[in-house]
């Protein structure tokens, strides 16, 4: 049996687990993101703003995934959100199966938007689907202007693509136009943010398309 | 068969190849790093300021590892020093075997330092050695002071931080010292250094460490 074998068949298994999650989501009318990126990209701090942006108009649930630490569900519980943290002890994506398996603890029933934080990583989130709507990819553009061409599968299966630390353009070799260009070069359709968890640019263009897509 | 044991099987038969390169390396006196970092955190930038500062000094040749692109071997090679790329095809990190296939477009006989820039990820190559002397970590100020606790393999696994994008510490949330603590904490033995693509600080240091490395 091949290592190419055993890959696919645990790729099928993880889309047949996501599939129930999405059912899942979908009878209770959870509008689910899972949002991916580059280490210290800013996802935790852009999923803080949302949150005191729209805290008090629906009701979120977040789900944390870490490599190591529950550093990332303190700082959403500290703004009294239900957090639940995966620690996946080494492994460089979520799966469906973790995701189902945190659900337990997440109540649907009462959930508008469920955040999905993946882990930290460009790359192997790209092809593991945990039943979202849409995949979320977040740039900072401390990354430079390049990042779409260098790792096209997170922007190709991605819905939106968020521009991160607007507010460091001016110190930084990264052309934002480019960006945008490069991102829409391998997926024409993703929806573009720009903000900054400093300013708050952005953020409230942010919210009001996720308010747009809660559902209940 | 369970996915385990094939994991361990990958990573049994890694180390092997990686054996031979390394055997293969140290016959032919060629220190050779191993350059990991999340992406766009400037590896590439610092390996151009290091070759701008050593050439004429040290005869290099580089290894480039990308997901997709082979922009990097670009860069490199506009530098008049041979670079070999490695594209991936989605894969999330560089394998000995895949070194080892790059190896036969390398002249190690004249190399005295050879340089494998890895794949933009913090998680994966962490566990893949190539048969490197040393793995060296990069980490940008902008990506936060936590990444060593978030994500420790790639930090206990590698003998050098280099701190990078110094230069941005007045724009951003982000505690050098507390970076270094960190990063400390899991790996105590880890030579730091600081550094500045675009003002040039810390340059001159870590070449003097990659100088005093070479043995030909």
């Amino acid at each position: 049996m091949s290592v190419i074998t055993i890959e696919r068949k645990v790729l099928e298994k993880n889309d047949q687990i996501a599939q129930k999650n999405r059912d899942d989501f979908d009878a209770n009318k959870v509008f689910t993101i899972n949002v991916v990126s580059s280490p210290g990209s800013g996802k935790t701090s852009i999923l803080e703003r949302t949150i005191e942006r729209l805290k008090g108009k629906l009701i979120i649930s977040v789900i944390e995934g870490d490599v190591q630490t529950d550093n990332d569900a303190r700082r959403i519980s500290a703004l009294d959100v239900p957090a639940v943290q995966i620690v996946t002890n080494g492994g460089c994506h979520l799966e469906a199966r973790l995701v189902r398996d945190a659900l337990e603890n997440v109540d649907l029933d009462k959930t508008q938007l469920l955040v999905i934080e993946n882990v930290g990583n460009l790359v192997c989130p790209a092809n593991y689907d945990l039943g979202e709507a849409h995949k979320v990819v977040v740039v900072s553009t401390t990354e430079g202007d390049d990042k779409p061409v260098k790792y096209p599968n997170m922007f190709r299966n991605s819905s939106v693509l968020i521009i991160n630390k607007i507010d460091l353009v001016p110190y930084l070799n990264c052309n934002v136009e480019t960006l945008k260009k490069n991102a829409l070069q391998i997926n024409p359709s993703l929806k573009i943010f720009e903000t900054s968890c400093t300013t708050g640019e952005g953020i409230d263009e942010w919210c009001s398309w996720l308010e747009s897509h809660v559902v209940k």
